[in-house]
């Protein structure tokens, strides 16, 4: 993992672990925060000064400054700076639940913000109770005793069978069950997919520009490469993938690009199955909120066109909840036995009855019921975000609506950081774009990724005034 | 939660928690030597005088005082009386942890044979269905909205609480709750110590003479190498460790030996943790399955010994179900942030609700029924293989009885493989000591392992037949 540590000087000691110097910086005052090395209190360099002593920019160390301020390990202050916040340090000990870490995220457990719109989770609040229960119910009642056991590490062939059944009917999957492997979420997936990748010999993945930086560690943990693909106003360039030399595969958000928003036009489709079929590449396609399509149809999975060269990911993380550690891959033929066999010789990591559960949700509708209910909900708050940002800020142009729980509020250029640290002032946490631009890919938007499913229906005006209150 | 405590006068003061008059005297008096009240050589007062200041019969002290002994916190000679064992105090401070493996199966998934005697399993058609659902509804009723989100890597708190009371109790385990990383097993677990391990340095994991090749095999693929320690009548031969150049620590199953069934004794276990004192070593405890002895009060766990330098590692598999995929570790300080960290940002692999779940089954008393009701059958089916066995072949030894879900049938030595073929003629699928024998280690042994927990009721006496029907 990240052992490159290299030690900055100056008045502020710090170890910085890592390649990417904000995360790393973000992490290293984190650390020295939880060790107590920072007193409560403490007021911290200038992000001017910080930045000239580190050698970094001085934007990197600002957004440094402004995320741990959302996250509530700083507070910043006109007139008194940047300083660690006051709270009951955060003991090791805390026997208190996270706050949301959404994908992403560094470690510890700082106090929750007073609005959080950063994306990544579903409203936990509709989480279907009463009806996963009855589903578990029925499941745990239903299975046969070898259920409990080790078992296959391919997951239950019962969850197998519903979701090739669900994925083929609403994501156009070309799904058969020896063809799925159940994980424990994307994460979990993506490890496998690397380690298999890795030791056929593949050299390089090729990711978005933007997309979330843990996926990338994931892949480069695996000691795979991670080139970004170049980004215009249609999306992904996936027609320079031929240029790419020694890539084996390329991770997409197609349907639903993340985080920006949209869905990658029918040419980039056809060029990357064509660049796959052409080179004998895979397609790694991480459908993570595909459900979720507002004004009209829901694009269909990539998978679709060509299941032998492309990988599908889904999970249960956004129309659910990431709590259930439920997901699923569906894999071209030969991939699924290698996966499998990285997974271990049984099932080492997915709990059967919860298996058997979901399976039993799929029958029922339930699934599809709670699925339609969601998107009317997301949807209602999508236009309500809409319209709170055509009244306050007419000018602010919102984007990546169509689809998934989060959309893009662009920003005039470089205002990006200012509106970062304005919201942190505000007690709002909310993530800006180029949080997910790949290090490599030069910057060239301003925007703020806005989480609408996160709040619970109590904190959503008031997040949504907050919000409004920083835009331009 | 054991809070009622007493307090017991007399020249021993000793604080009595719990209602179990036995396990409240060993927990005092394990308290007592840990915190440096009663010193390295102290010599106890009498059982009978013991007995008559604290009101109890004579024969519950020396039951504990025998108990202790064994977990080798004193020591007893002829004519020196009980003593307080010499050994260095315990350190607080951690450096390098191990890993541990869940003992259970083998690789691959045969057909199912007509009669199954592979050891790993426990009776899968004793899930306690209804109580276990009974759990899944109120933790499911009563989780807070956030439970459903991205949780806190360690796992959650509701089921670290309940864990660290009940391994105190039940196991003589010092666990507290921040100390305690929920895992997907003992793979999981044993995985993501190898990695930390790995991390800090440490070169080899040492390794007993018998055990499951997958645990070696994944202290391998962290890179670490696997030395086997000696084995002779008495158990593993801890003392060699300090023998061991480069070893930062040893993967052990003290409590009861892996597969070949006995208790380490007193001594070796003392030793173990000298050398780890000595050498800042660390042991890794595998108490897979620690809640099953028949003939006397459990093993204490040896992590009571010296909790900053044994990873205690415990399971669900054989006490509920594999299928569960729940375990845990208790760490030193320190390491626990380390795993946690390995495992991520956030809980990647453990769903909430099962946890949840499996903490109400604890605090509702559910497990300790399921266990003694289990502890019973495990009981009666041993009973009768040893009676079988003494029937249809009186010359075979059964070792390894004395606790747990397997027995090892000695053989004349050389008729191992040949008895095997025999089995399998028969449609019976059980395992030879030699199939754990790392491969390092010289065949001095002949034996089968009977796991006498996996088949059905209405199986079992058929897979007895079976296997009578093999022996000399």
């Amino acid at each position: 993992m990240a052992n490159d540590w290299a030690t900055f000087g100056a008045d502020l000691h710090l170890e910085l672990r890592g390649t990417r110097l904000r995360a790393g910086l973000m992490d290293a005052l984190r650390e020295a925060v939880r060790s107590g090395r920072l007193e409560a209190g403490t007021r911290l360099p200038s992000s001017r000064s910080l930045a000239a002593d580190l050698g970094m920019a001085r934007n990197t160390v600002a957004d440094a400054y402004a995320e741990l301020v959302a996250e509530g390990w700083l507070t910043a202050r006109q007139g008194s700076g940047t300083r660690v916040a006051r709270r009951t340090a955060p003991r090791p000990a805390a026997p208190s639940a996270p706050v949301l870490p959404p994908p992403g995220t560094g470690r510890g457990r700082p106090a929750a913000p007073a609005h959080n719109l950063r994306s990544g989770t579903p409203d936990l609040a509709s989480f279907p109770r009463t009806e996963w229960l009855k589903a578990y119910r029925r499941a745990l009642t239903d299975a046969p005793n070898e259920a409990f056991g080790y078992g296959d590490p391919r997951g239950r062939p019962e969850l197998r069978a519903a979701l090739a059944e669900y994925l083929a009917r609403a994501r156009g999957v070309h799904a058969r069950p020896e063809r799925i492997v159940i994980c424990a979420g994307f994460v979990h997936g993506l490890t496998l997919i690397g380690q298999v990748l890795r030791a056929r010999g593949v050299r390089d993945v090729a990711v978005e520009s933007y997309g979330l930086g843990l996926h990338d560690d994931l892949l480069r943990g695996a000691g795979l490469g991670t080139p970004a693909l170049a980004f215009d106003e249609r999306g992904t360039r996936t027609e320079e993938l031929a240029a790419l030399d020694g890539c084996g595969a390329v991770l997409m958000t197609a349907a639903h690009q993340y985080p920006l928003g949209g869905a990658l036009p029918p040419d980039r489709r056809a060029a990357v199955v064509d660049w796959a079929r052409a080179s004998g590449g895979l397609v790694l396609e991480d459908d993570y909120d595909g459900e979720f399509r507002y004004d009209r149809q829901p694009v269909g999975a990539l998978q679709g066109l060509d299941p032998e060269r492309v990988v599908y990911f889904g999970t249960a993380s956004k129309s659910l909840a990431p709590g259930l550690r439920l997901a699923w891959m569906v894999l071209p033929a030969g991939l699924a036995e290698e996966v499998a066999a990285a997974k271990g010789a049984v099932d080492w990591s997915s709990s059967a009855p919860d298996q058997l559960a979901f399976a039993a949700f799929l029958r029922s509708g339930a699934y599809d019921r709670h699925v339609r209910a969601m998107r009317l909900r997301y949807r209602r708050r999508r236009d309500q975000l809409v319209a709170a940002v055509a009244a306050h800020s007419p000018e602010t142009r919102v984007s990546g609506i169509a689809a998934g729980l989060h959309a893009v509020l662009a920003l005039p250029p470089g205002t990006e950081q200012a509106t970062l640290r304005a919201a942190a002032w505000r007690g709002l946490a909310v993530q800006g774009v180029n949080q997910f631009r790949r290090p490599t890919v030069p910057a060239t938007l301003d925007g703020l990724v806005v989480g609408y499913a996160t709040p619970p229906d109590s904190g959503w005006q008031s997040a949504l005034q907050a919000l409004c209150g920083v835009l331009p």
